[in-house]
């Protein structure tokens, strides 16, 4: 790795935990420069605009969330392990262990939502892989054994972005100092539900 | 009502409505003076500051909401008809029926979850009392002998919030044309846990 990329690096470090604080409309070239004392001109020869910026901080958002959430989840055997690992470390994600401001994705998609372009096709395209990730996580499951052959994996996989989008809400918002046993009650009853068929009373 | 609230309404109206689109941070005096052709001057009458201006437009859009999805889900009979119209007004609402930018409320809640003051106080209190709202709902549920006497109204409130998160998610970022299926689908298997006891199979 050249020097070129090393500052590059340090400066994305710095952006992704700025833009999990301030949103990715608060970053801007010059707020960069003024905190990591850096000539304008300087970060002009990294980004060349403010856009291609936030699509390069939620790029490197990504590889830090599969650092810190998928590579050490795949140590934990398939299957259930391996989903109770993954939900657990992006709980850590989400409390803010890797970035200031907690979880730059969820900030990201309310305020990307109603917007087009290259930031937001980023966004989508990393939380698609996520969400894939995990329902394979989940198929992985069903072939150890652990869940129902009829599972619907993607079914679970957005059950799950729920789970810890109300743990978002209820933690970082209404600070509810109960915000991580609601979420792992939940995810107890997506296990459940995942594990064996239910009785029905109708 | 005089004038002076009749005008102070359709202001709040239009300024929740653009609040939904570009955010609490995004509302200005100045900007909702120009697209309501009403004078600075005036506006500063009925709103003293940005942060008066912020409160007033989430008080106003808690009390849409109370229009929008609470008053007719009071008419579906107690327990779970009225748990399901909740939802269904609820689900309606975030589509953006009545505001064109989709939910105030989730937007507002990554915008103000770092912040400190008076407009975060504002929605955190909406918040707090919607989500008791449904609590109570659930707990009518019990008496009314459809759910478990043993039931976590609270959790269960708590998810279905997350249901409504992930809904957000799914339809507005992800554009998943099987959104209000997938929301659908967790509500059902909330209320099938809600309603009888799990067997468990460890």
């Amino acid at each position: 790795m050249g020097k070129g990329e090393l500052t590059r690096r340090s400066i994305l470090d710095h952006a992704v935990g700025l833009a999990s604080q301030v949103g990715l409309e608060g970053l801007s070239i010059g707020r960069l420069s003024d905190e990591l004392e850096l000539s304008k001109s300087g970060l002009f020869a990294h980004f060349n605009s403010k856009e291609a910026l936030q699509v390069d901080v939620l790029r490197h958002a990504a590889l830090r969330f599969v650092e810190a959430v998928v590579r050490p989840a795949l140590k934990a055997p398939r299957g259930e392990p391996r989903l109770r690992a993954l939900f657990e470390r992006w709980l850590d994600w989400a409390r803010g262990r890797a970035l200031p401001g907690g979880c730059l994705f969820v900030a990201a998609a309310t305020e990307l939502d109603d917007k087009t372009g290259p930031v937001r096709d980023q966004l989508v395209r990393s939380q698609r892989e996520w969400l894939e990730f995990i329902a394979g996580a989940v198929r992985l499951g069903v072939d150890e054994g652990h869940f129902r052959r009829d599972i619907d994996a993607v079914q679970l996989a957005h059950d799950l972005y729920g789970v810890m989008l109300a743990w978002n809400h209820a933690a970082r918002l209404m600070r509810d100092p109960k915000a991580d046993r609601r979420a792992r009650a939940a995810f107890e009853n997506l296990l459940v539900a995942a594990r064996v068929r239910r009785r029905r009373t109708a």
